[in-house]
């Protein structure tokens, strides 16, 4: 299996990049709580494909219909349906997939998995297009926790070499969180857009695409949930994240550098601050420790390879003739999806918070 | 919950640092599988505590006492139940830390998290203690492994900044992997111990101690296993690693770094090798795509931050004052648990694969 | 949660009786099974309502739509979902559900469940209707068991005290399982079918409604299959089977009559058939020794509740005003259930069956 | 697997009859409950074997070791592990078994099972044996569940055609429940006493053994809890009790008789009490309506098989030679397992209750 994930609030996602629709079921959603269904698309807004600089989602194709689950825009309890036709396909920019599998892709391995009997147009149920179900689940529990005073955001934390400003890890303002949470090229500092941009507009210039990194704060989560070994906040977590394709790392507060550290520097010292609530003064443990939150924000970055679909030529391999060939990936593709990613990876946090309280 | 993982064999730990005994059950091994038991205590011992450089086990308080599960050292298929009693305690040495959590520790998530009743000497149910279980999940668990021709071995990638070699992504050989497996202090390039031992002389002698990477490689898995989404190679192995205790970040491939690269760097192509079999020229993929095995070496790096135990003073709170205080952490700690962390990244590894296949 | 089921192959239901649609995803079934969808039709004609002596379903209401899992009837691998849309609904016929709950009916409890934000219109999310996507589901996964030689069959056991004859329990030949699949009022004694229909009718003439059960054979499962203690046959059958509304209680082989006899009358001796095969004389064992499967038929009967939407006046409360009152039901009502319920059960049984495997 | 049932608190059963120890895991406990081990070992003396009519226990080997996840008999939170271990086996008696399976065992299921590596010594990891691990789990989550209101009691309903007095459905007194958790032969007409134990007496005089009926009740669950469709009361509880062993069928409120009924008689009228609590006057349902708690107590029946091992000559297998013969199960065996399966059903409701609420 695998589409679906969750103990408390279970997401089981469907669809094929090119079938009828894709979708996703969502069971365990608490009843009574009045969705704003216009804060979900403007969610799905900032995933959806197209021009980042203008809002405008593809209203057709990406609009999610609900089946089951809610009345009136107040869930029922029920399990909460939602689909989204496929109606701007155009199939035969995949022609050749089948037999030449793009390095970098799942073409291959899904091949392999499914005996061949996998759908191969547009990545099929690995295509990217699979995560506004994400996006959608995600959106509407968000709402769930921000009642709980959980709030989540992220940004683009790198395109290539390029930075964007990091979180303070010790907590954001709402303020940065209420304007991430809108923009569709999500940065702290927003003077350094022109430089992450124009590192995705070389690679594409060159046919060519890049990868990045998202970095994620959940803000707001009560102290002491999560469960120890397996049951942790970082397992947890990463056990969705590394659901969004294309992510190949993720590390939790100081993660990989703090893995140079001594503990003199990487240890966060506890005080009572100024309301008798105790508080670390750094944040190097992201939020957990031992898995269980400590009040903390919690704090994570996931690494996004660069666009596998790339229009250079490569080497690959002819499956049918079993010999070796060259392929350039035709079809719209985005030169960079660090940016699309954004909403995705907080649409991961949230469903991997919402079973974690 | 937490403490158990898996769903096809499924590893259950217990324990607590200075209760009676720790233990595992694993259910769902198959069965008539002849176990060598030396080879368990040899992976044990690797975990062990005491010099690296000896390799002999403290005997009495870290021998598995098998329970149930096999017979004459074949698997019977019933629940393999293993306890190791606690004998070799000290718990004069943890009497403050109830009082005032040890900054970077779980003692005072997990206060919050079991509101005060969990057993706080040595760490308890979080002490580094009950990897040695994981190990000796994993150690049974690999020789079942090894019998379908899948391989495990890591390194010491880093400590500090100090580096070993890296693993060659695209496959190890044998002779590499059984020295690995023999190894307390496990480099790829032997040269370079003393290097690598002073960065964690250095740290202790200053009372302090130091993080690091370690590395490590499946061989030999079969390509198209691996399920989408959040079945994935990535999603299944991260949840186990990130069971080992001080794991902030993990990373698969080209990870971190592959996020820097353009597609056309990153992407592996494919191509026939002279056996017929499809491969990749490069392994920055890791060996899975979309979730799903390639063929390829599935190569990991965990980040492990610096032992957080550490005997220079840190500011922390007094739980029962509610007031700050100061600590200095007392007792036996290990300046770099990188080294014993080889092995349980290794069982962690094992008992992700056995699931995955 | 409570509406998805199943480790290997996972079944997640969704829909309220009066909502948009009602649908299925199911999650780990094989791919490259070709499914035949005219025989999916005429099993969910056997549960469609109507009158059962026409097998007409209701084309509109009652047609699945697949929206992925499937290439040209082909299963893709990838989650396989289907709705059906909600077209000819009556809603006004159950405008005072809410103020007095039906007697027998999940009314009250899901009140109590979703605080009251349930969708109440026809039952909701627990209306019989959802039944359908378990008999689309079952009917699929009959097919891809049937290749693997299993068949499962079900006929109506009794209906208030009149019987039919029951199944004999080492098996059956596959001509009665081929006839019993086919038939909207499956009787093993057909000469006994007016006798059954009196029973019902007699009970509608009095506004009334009956019971009954439903025996169910699974035929050609291997032997050697199921988990001890919570994984055995019973206990896996027996949780999908309490998902069909109305199941009160289930039995395998003797059941509750075998807890009156000896153990010498009630064991089932082994020998070697002609064809050196071991097999049991008698099956008071019902399939599954420990659990675990011998060879056997697994046989077993399901109690339905009658119909509790009844038209005679009965007692219950007014929630709104907090007081006693009386409740007719109107609306299309099935005076007895257990006709329609044998293709549920046999649906629910190829559910259980295809995760034992 | 299987031999781990729950999702909120996990009870993982290890353990063959003639093995080092038998034993269990049970993790999610809450923290911070004080547990009364005599009330434990005393709910574990009504299961032990040996004459009934005196309590005393096989204090050597029948007497749990705690592990782990207590303190001063106050529950830490952690994983609590006990192991009771196995000393006074007499393994010669089961010296043919493996050569041939006695009827109505799990023998001969296990062998193919596990291939023939599974300890057959005493039914191995399927022996009664291993409900003493469910009684000693039960046993300290039911005082969890008193502290909540909630008990359990239950009663030999028959033994053979002989029966007690039914539960009243709608509830019984506190002293009744105190006093059936304190029998060893549990009745709720103790007059019926003779009666029934002369059905024993009969059958074992003639080398035979006779099953019956176990009813259960569980007093002051919560209104309002369980879920839809497979995660039902009804689900949930039979996944559990058809854990133990011997356990062939089970029913809820009415159950068969209710499938005999019309909707007039077995539908439960509501009404406001005396303390404006809305109540059903009878409880054919059992407890639960669409699956979920409706407030009236759950009221269950399970079906126990006579014991399969008799010492009247019986047709079976052999084996190792590939032809018929026959057998007579010699060693220790209860000629009724009804009266210490009271005690083993009441744990199995316990479990399921704890992770319905």
């Amino acid at each position: 299996m695998g589409s679906g994930w969750g103990d408390k609030v279970k997401v089981s996602i469907f669809g094929e990049s090119h079938g009828t629709a894709i979708g996703v079921v969502i069971d365990g959603l608490p009843s009574g709580v009045k969705i704003d269904m216009d804060e979900v698309y403007a969610q799905m807004a900032r995933r959806a494909p197209g021009n980042d600089r203008t809002a405008t989602p593809r209203k057709e194709s990406d609009t999610p219909h609900i089946l089951s689950g809610m009345l009136d825009n107040v869930t029922t309890g029920a399990p909460l349906a939602a689909v989204i036709q496929n109606t701007n396909t155009r199939s035969k920019d995949y022609g050749n997939i089948m037999n030449a599998p793009r390095p970098g892709h799942s073409d291959y391995t899904a091949y392999l998995r499914y005996e061949g009997f996998n759908d191969v147009r547009g990545g099929g149920h690995f295509s990217g297009r699979l995560t506004a179900n994400m996006v959608f689940a995600g959106a509407i529990i968000r709402q769930i926790l921000q009642k709980k005073g959980i709030d989540i955001a992220a940004h683009i934390y790198s395109i290539g070499e390029a930075c964007d400003e990091p979180f303070e890890p010790t907590g954001i303002s709402d303020e940065l969180i209420s304007r991430l949470n809108k923009e569709k090229f999500a940065l702290i500092d927003t003077s350094r857009e022109d430089a992450l941009r124009s590192v995705v507009s070389d690679a594409a210039a060159k046919g060519d695409s890049v990868g990045g990194v998202v970095e994620c704060i959940i803000q707001g989560m009560p102290a002491g949930v999560g469960n120890p070994m397996f049951g942790g906040v970082e397992n947890v977590i990463s056990s969705v994240v590394f659901g969004v394709p294309a992510v190949k790392g993720i590390e939790f507060g100081s993660g990989f550098e703090g893995s140079k550290m001594r503990g003199s520097q990487n240890n966060d010292e506890f005080f009572y601050d100024e309301n008798g609530k105790v508080r670390t003064r750094t944040n190097n443990h992201g939020g957990a420790l031992g898995g269980i939150t400590s009040g903390m924000p919690i704090v994570f970055r996931a690494a996004i390879k660069p666009t596998a679909s790339i229009s250079i030529e490569q080497n690959t391999v002819d499956l049918t003739k079993a010999e070796n060939t060259t392929l350039s990936v035709k079809g719209r593709h985005d030169p960079c999806i660090v940016t699309r990613a954004v909403s995705v990876i907080e649409a991961a946090a949230a469903i991997a918070a919402i079973n974690l309280i």
